[in-house]
């Protein structure tokens, strides 16, 4: 420190200005790639709920007073996990969820699963639902997307909900458009129990997830990419 | 300028150090941060090109001096546009492209989709494919991911394929593991020819791409997220 104080203090002003110009720079458009890179929205919500202290993790889930979790922002542009279909045809004509489940889990959990194996304090993970649209296209028969039908989401907080299993709670913001704004944590029964008895880890269905799968440290079974 | 200048020249040393080791720490945190939001070797060999002037856009495509493009990296952590599933058992079984279909479209690009509703020159999207795992699960009977089998991209880049209708150019690194590490463009006629009389947009299929579909300006059709 004390070389780096001598350093500053015989640089001549009109140098001090070209770095301090150079790093202002630098910071500028770092944060104007960062905003860019993610939803900006949550990008600044999430820095105001780390700085006063609301949270104690940068999390994407957002929660009222009534504990109720806001409806999530930007997920599409998250990372997405996996992608299933319970078709309505092969169903009886109808799904239990239909159709399309687009999954996806947050930018900074899915780096602390790739290091750990293990879901953080705060993850998130959102599954959006979509109706099918086609099925015949060029490349053949099979399911094709049609429009955003609903949203569910899973998030893992072990001060907020302590007493449910793995700290996890679940949050339906229904299956037609519009959707709920706002929703209040499912009963245990209804989702967590299933989630506990069937999911491969920690309340996840991994197994249906090749992008947690084969990122999960010591046990990929194809590169990650 | 002449007021900052002044205002710099007064101010007393350690409160330039005070100033410039604040920056400083903005400069990395926000740094750090933005590699950790995506693929931190794409970042850095992204910046580097830029910086050196050997792309004039910031694409996330790379060639070598064949004008093979690399095998892409970090992809999976994209934005994600849409998945289908042509499904062997649905097609003779053998489906022409076998058998999840997972579309992803590079960050800057899907941005610049969002503001203008056009492919910035550099877009890149990668189609990678996936074998069917199960086809029954708690939530019903359907298609479940299996594997990671197969990858295809696509660069549009007017300096790089002038000639290529709409400036497309299509790449296929293999339907099975392990893939190619860098492969050249195919044929005019094998890809590009079906996505110029077939794709609704600009040779890209957003018939079957909801995320580009719901976020193209002006033509909303669902609220984008």
């Amino acid at each position: 420190m004390k070389q780096f104080r001598s350093i500053f203090r015989k640089t001549k002003n009109s140098e001090k200005i070209i770095t301090f110009v150079f790093i202002a720079y630098a910071t500028i458009s770092s944060m104007a790639a960062l905003a860019e890179e993610s939803s900006i929205t949550s990008k600044i919500r999430s820095t105001f709920d780390n700085t006063i202290g609301y949270v104690t993790h940068s999390s994407p889930a957002h929660f009222n007073d009534n504990n109720e979790l806001l409806q999530p922002e930007g997920y599409r542009g998250w990372v997405h996990i996996g992608t299933q279909v319970t078709p309505n045809d092969m169903n009886n004509g109808k799904a239990i969820v239909p159709e399309f489940h687009n999954v996806y889990i947050d930018h900074k959990s899915f780096n602390h699963w790739k290091k750990t194996g293990e879901f953080r304090d705060g993850t998130m993970i959102v599954k959006e639902l979509m109706s099918v649209g086609d099925k015949k296209a060029l490349t053949g028969n099979g399911y094709f997307m049609g429009e955003f039908t609903g949203l569910e989401a899973a998030v893992k907080d072990s001060k907020r909900f302590p007493k449910e299993p793995g700290n996890w709670a679940y949050f339906m913001y229904g299956m037609k458009y519009p959707l709920l704004d706002k929703v209040a944590a499912k009963p245990t029964s209804e989702c967590n129990s299933c989630h506990e008895k069937n999911a491969k880890d920690d309340w996840v269905f991994t197994q249906y997830y090749p992008n947690l799968r084969t990122t999960k440290p010591q046990q990929s079974t194809s590169s990650a990419k």
